[in-house]
């Protein structure tokens, strides 16, 4: 596929648009607009920059992209993994880092109108000082909500409220040639002709972009409490999933995490929250349970429900996270869980896999067997309600041609495992350009077909974040 | 579009696929499968009927169909109320009414699977039997789920736990082509590429024939409590609505009903179970709210605040339904509203639009505005919590042309308000054949031509439920 290329013309009509201050050009694009937090995947400069602040400058950038064939890629926060927002083949970055505003709720209909940069911890907290709450919980919170949408991503509260998918009602999008459209309505039910907002969600830019977001909000719950229930190894600790959802508990979050990462993530903050002994024995895994209710009272008879179950199922003990402080510490460690990776390794590749919750063990099992036989180090955690694994595989000092070619036969193996076992190739993190291989692989030729022609009927000059999902480019 | 008929050899080979007994061709066919349970938008008789009994058969029948380009259309139990099983333009109709076994639990990750002829009323019977719920509670309880996921339908515990969409985690679905094709999987989470499952949710039947489903189960709540709010008027009952759902008792359902429709029902099933008199006061319009939780004390708590925030709001009282048998009246009388409609009235058309919360009030009252100018009698009743109406237009003694004529006029009036508002064509009855044109403007040429290039791409020769959704047809 040929591209335009944006000259010195074109970069002036689209300074024009933005402004110079909102411009960056050639040799004035910033590094970090060509890769995201997977720089292993390879780095790819665009030509041009546009920090857009409305729908209407996307539009008119889009048009003249559309009309010089330049291929357009959006950017959140960059904070994505599989490679999502990398220009591969140049042309014009849109940043939405500026289209931060949060336009404004309907408290009749719970109901808050933003723009895609908001950051996701922003927004979080924008509604809860409103007494209300956005579910969806991904554990990178400075990723931007238009982010999220594009990769429909999932994170620790989905067991009881659903990933973001669920929570998108209404989009702005603008359309390769530039046309604004408006899909879905601030209603939370319909059943009107196929769904394009459904397929807009997780399509990674790729089929439109998102500047506009209409998102489902729900009352904050009045009370939550937290318990990490320590077990002997993993098998025995995701073997009590079931039970504890079985037991009408309605968890907010079941998080699973290795020994291995709790040592990895105490070290990094020097704050050891997860206890290593209990009752004198190693822990080598931990359940953390999240309940949320009506009352203190409430939680405190659930909590016992919960503490017959984790002892029914071998748990060593249900600790209970009582104070303000603790809970923070706490869930501060899950969501540090990466960066402690980072810290103690020079590269890293991951997975994040979703397999039947009852498959988990044993997937973990195998991939730590295959890592072995690789000679590769992994830390996993993950979402133990959803089946939903992060799986890091860290370079330690292997050199990176070694480390890529080695994480590639173990990937491999761990993707066909994954098929056999009825699971899917991304719970979250996407296909970008990083797993294409594996979601043909995992989807079969004629769904991948259908994909592709899709994208062709959304973006028949293929201008939209080229060479991702199921766009295939000749590497220019 | 001109389309194959099913001859004598084609005839021959359909009936080899699935034998003598479950096989109809010509004069043999039965006058059922001409229409659904609105006639007045057409009967169309099919020229063969298959009632099948396997993906297999599906595949085979499909492939036939494709060599001798005849139309094909799908049905379930015809309890559809947009014509969306009819056969415009004759062919095959595909009946999956054999198809209805539930083939099995896996109650470890929750999910049940199923053939599409399941009808829901068994379902839901089957998963309690089990200690699990399948959430979604559409009135029409014999209605096939394939049905339900052709037409994304939600029904009345959708404010708590979403509609079909919701718990439809993988299909099994024959293409036109007759290749048989897997998409999604029995997880809880995916970002794996375009989501064509939901895009073949809601797509009723014009992208491929689901011949198979895994569904998301969630445990059996242990306490339910059902209260009837009485109101002045429709006004205040809908104003109530958002307060209740800010108040944190997270209802099951919050159903709303005109005074006119609880008498109707009444008179119909001759078990008055609605009080039309309370404390002194007519009631003029009703809200019907289910609360779930852990006990009867939790349920009491909530009672409390439910009473003291229907009192704010203007609700005569909080009339707590008991007893067991009195909640299965209750909601016995909710569920035969159609019925008790249509045994008043000659001929019915109805709408099913969506719109925000806080304007279902304004809407009620334009309609019926509307309505006493094209002198056509209303009865409505509905969703309150997802702002989703079921208005049904009576004709009383009116003649069927005369009918047809005021109540295309109240329509055009009532879309357009509902477009006016913010709102959708289908909350849960979807598009079929009679509201293509309110789809087509209420969506816009843009995305209604999106649509039909998605509908080419799945189906090049347009021999799926044609002139449905979005595919328009000569009619011949």
């Amino acid at each position: 596929m040929s591209y335009g290329k944006v000259d010195a013309a074109l970069a002036e009509k689209l300074e024009e648009i933005v402004g110079k201050d909102r411009f960056q050009y050639g040799s004035g694009v910033g590094e970090d607009y060509s890769h995201d937090e997977m720089p292993i995947y390879g780095k790819h400069c665009p030509e041009a920059v546009c920090l857009v602040e409305s729908t209407e400058e996307v539009s008119g950038i889009m048009s003249l992209c559309y009309e010089h064939e330049v291929p357009v890629t959006v950017r959140g926060a960059g904070t994505g993994l599989v490679g999502g927002c990398v220009p591969l083949c140049g042309g014009v970055v849109i940043s939405t880092a500026r289209m931060n505003k949060i336009l404004g709720y309907d408290m009749k209909n719970l109901t808050v109108e933003i723009q895609p940069g908001v950051l996701l911890k922003d927004l979080a907290a924008d509604a809860l000082d409103r007494g209300l709450m956005y579910p969806p919980d991904p554990g990178e919170k400075t990723a931007t909500v238009g982010g999220n949408v594009s990769t429909n991503a999932g994170g620790m509260r989905a067991v009881k409220y659903g990933v973001t998918r669920d929570y998108v009602l209404a989009m702005t999008v603008v359309l390769p040639d530039g046309q604004i459209m408006k899909l879905g309505k601030a209603v939370c039910k319909t059943s009107s002709g196929y769904s394009l907002l459904h397929l807009m969600i997780g399509s990674e830019g790729t089929l439109g972009i998102i500047t506009q977001l209409t998102l489902k909000l729900i009352p904050k719950p009045i009370a939550d409490m937290s318990f990490i229930l320590p077990f002997e190894d993993i098998a025995a600790a995701i073997s009590s999933v079931p039970s504890i959802k079985l037991a009408n508990l309605d968890p907010q979050s079941i998080e699973f995490m290795e020994r291995d990462i709790v040592d990895s993530s105490a070290a990094f903050t020097n704050n050891p929250v997860f206890p290593t002994v209990v009752n004198g024995r190693e822990a080598g895994a931990y359940i953390l349970v999240t309940l949320v209710g009506d009352s203190e009272e409430e939680l405190e008879g659930k909590m016992e429900r919960l503490g017959q179950v984790a002892e029914d199922c071998g748990a060593y003990d249900t600790l209970v996270v009582w104070d303000e402080a603790m809970k923070r510490a706490v869930w501060a460690a899950r969501s540090a869980f990466l960066t402690a990776i980072e810290a103690e390794t020079r590269l890293v590749d991951e997975m994040d896999v979703v397999v039947p919750v009852d498959r988990i063990a044993e997937f973990l099992l195998y991939s730590h067997d295959a890592a072995e036989e690789e000679g590769i180090r992994l830390r996993s955690f993950g979402h133990a309600g959803d089946g939903n694994l992060h799986i890091y595989c860290c370079s330690n000092q292997l050199e990176e041609d070694e480390f890529k070619k080695r994480v590639k036969k173990l990937m491999d193996k761990c993707y066909a495992k994954c098929a056999e076992f009825g699971g899917q190739v991304s719970g979250e993190h996407s296909i970008g350009h990083a797993k294409k291989a594996y979601l043909r692989e995992s989807v079969g030729e004629r769904a991948y077909g259908l994909m592709a022609a899709i994208k062709q009927v959304f973006d028949p000059k293929g201008l939209l974040n080229p060479g991702k999902v199921c766009h295939d480019i000749e590497m220019q």
